[in-house]
């Protein structure tokens, strides 16, 4: 490999620009932001010079200008969840389609995210994907008129915009399917309590059980975090009490049930059926053809930069809040059938 | 849901703590980075009143004081792909720890990513983690000193800084491991040849089969984007030609190798043996247990932000170009076994 000193940094400025081109440095602003005042000769002539000289406008002399960044920061603590990955790929592409920038953000080690990364002047607004529900950070974002989403995820108390599925209602469908198919002794790995979609969905769970008069034992419930390893590790403990089914409170917990049980030689769904929530990617994969309830990830992010870029195109200008509520539906794969010795009708 | 119209904006600005604490504007910025001139009384006050008023300091203005953003973009096209995923988590570790933050760019549709959105003021550098062989962008953020790293994928003629695997080494190992466990009729899917992980891992591979005087027939090797669709595709129609194993150049390429041979009945690796490369989360998960050959991605993503974060620290100080090449390792699970027929000695 050759090794090639780079030249040392020079940047060229709009004085270069105006110097060669032989006009003022307002002119060459002038120009670039296509002023009618300017003549269409010298308007030509400015730009054909900034070419020559391959001048990039300054993003941070047009921040100050124009009081924007054309930055969004997406706040997101769980990069290991392939449902987050797919809201960052839409979201990216809804962004890009809206000529703004996606910066990510994570929360620091005690899950939050200080107020000041946000509202330092560097974005415009901001996306919440998993904010937990006592987070105090949406109030304060509101206090101060800084336009932001939550997205995915809500807080109890919030005069912000929302885009969700509703929780409780796929909570209700998921118990509502595995009693059709003649389940009764159903285990349950739910999520974080001081989660909204948790929270939501295990009370529409409870309530779909509650309606037909089927207990929930307590051997057979959990909750856990929303990762691969509870769902395995959770999956193991609830198997131990001997349930028909399982249902997982998303579609990454389910996975770490399915290999578990799968590790453990369980056949699926023979011996324990499966549902999760969420419908990612890999739930529709062959080895797994995970029957779950699906979010429309497309139209949920959809919504969430609607809600933010109305909202940026009315600063000074407050709208009330809005919240959008998407349906769930039911994906029926491979995992869902009868309980072990009752044949399919 | 109570509805709350937010208080228009008001930014409250550096002069503002100046009214309130008695002191000059320029006092305030002082007492904000610590100036030592400052009388600890004095220091305090400020200090004090801008807590009180809530005071955010401006990013934009630091931007232009400094003439640093604080930001690092990461080009990545392949959001889809579990690698990137573990790539990016690392790096928002690893730049986090460097206090800075990381801007996410994804190529427009014809894959390049225009100079001018990263070296429009807004980033310090750029890590670029999917560049295709001929791409002109290293080159043109070398010429203009931007400094920047090409992580995982390297181009022909660079004087930018590089870490990656050594590919070719890997392609080698699979060859040979595929070998040593009795395989003769060896299927092979390629990666893109425009990309350098597609062409190392190829040539390895080949040169593995060469020495051993094994040839690899027409029928039983493609390239292919690396993604889940192509292998499944690819998989299924190498599998009709009839190889005992397979080679996939990445490990998205053979999950979905795995998951189309295991949805038409193939038994892995009784029937078919399969060998991915990248070693991702996926690849130890009970169901797949892929034998692969291991990128350590932590150390490769270490490499890259050293690599960076020295550059950024030596700006006007132009530093040779480096490059720093890991060994890969192989991890043996299930996936590999003897040829039908044969019997593991």
């Amino acid at each position: 490999m050759v090794y090639v000193c780079p030249m040392p940094r020079r940047t060229i400025t709009s004085h270069d620009v105006a110097r060669a081109a032989g006009v003022s440095q307002p002119t060459v602003s002038r120009a670039l932001r296509d002023d009618p005042r300017l003549s269409e000769a010298t308007r030509r002539r400015v730009l054909e010079t900034a070419e020559a000289l391959r001048y990039v406008p300054s993003q941070r002399g047009r921040n100050l200008a124009t009081r924007s960044s054309g930055q969004v920061g997406i706040v997101v603590s769980d990069l290991g969840n392939p449902f987050y990955l797919q809201i960052l790929d839409e979201l990216h592409r809804a962004l890009r389609a809206g000529q703004l920038r996606m910066l990510v953000l994570t929360p620091d080690a005690d899950e939050r995210v200080p107020l000041e990364r946000l509202v330092d002047g560097s974005l415009d607004g901001a996306i919440l994907t998993t904010t937990v529900l006592d987070s105090e950070l949406p109030t304060a974002l509101s206090e101060r008129g800084f336009p932001f989403v939550l997205l995915n995820r809500e807080v109890d108390d919030s005069s912000g915009d929302v885009a969700v599925v509703d929780n409780h209602a796929g909570g209700l469908l998921a118990a509502r399917e595995l009693l059709r198919a003649g389940h009764r002794r159903i285990g349950a790995l739910f999520g974080p309590s001081d989660t909204s979609t948790g929270r939501g969905r295990e009370a529409g769970f409870r309530a779909g059980l509650a309606e037909a008069g089927v207990p929930l034992a307590d051997e057979l419930w959990r909750r856990a975090p929303f990762d691969f390893e509870a769902g395995h590790r959770g999956a193991l403990e609830i198997a131990a009490a001997g349930p028909t089914a399982l249902f997982c409170a998303n579609d990454i917990l389910a996975l770490g049930a399915y290999n578990a049980l799968h590790g453990s030689g369980v056949r699926i769904p023979e011996e324990v059926s499966l549902v999760g929530f969420d419908d990612v990617l890999l739930a529709g994969w062959d080895v797994f053809q995970l029957t779950t309830i699906r979010q429309d990830i497309p139209a949920l992010v959809r919504a969430a930069t609607d809600l933010l870029l109305t909202r940026l195109a009315n600063e000074g200008n407050p709208l009330p809040p809005r919240r959008v509520v998407l349906a769930p539906t039911i994906v029926r794969r491979r995992t869902l059938g009868p309980p072990p010795g009752v044949r399919a009708t």
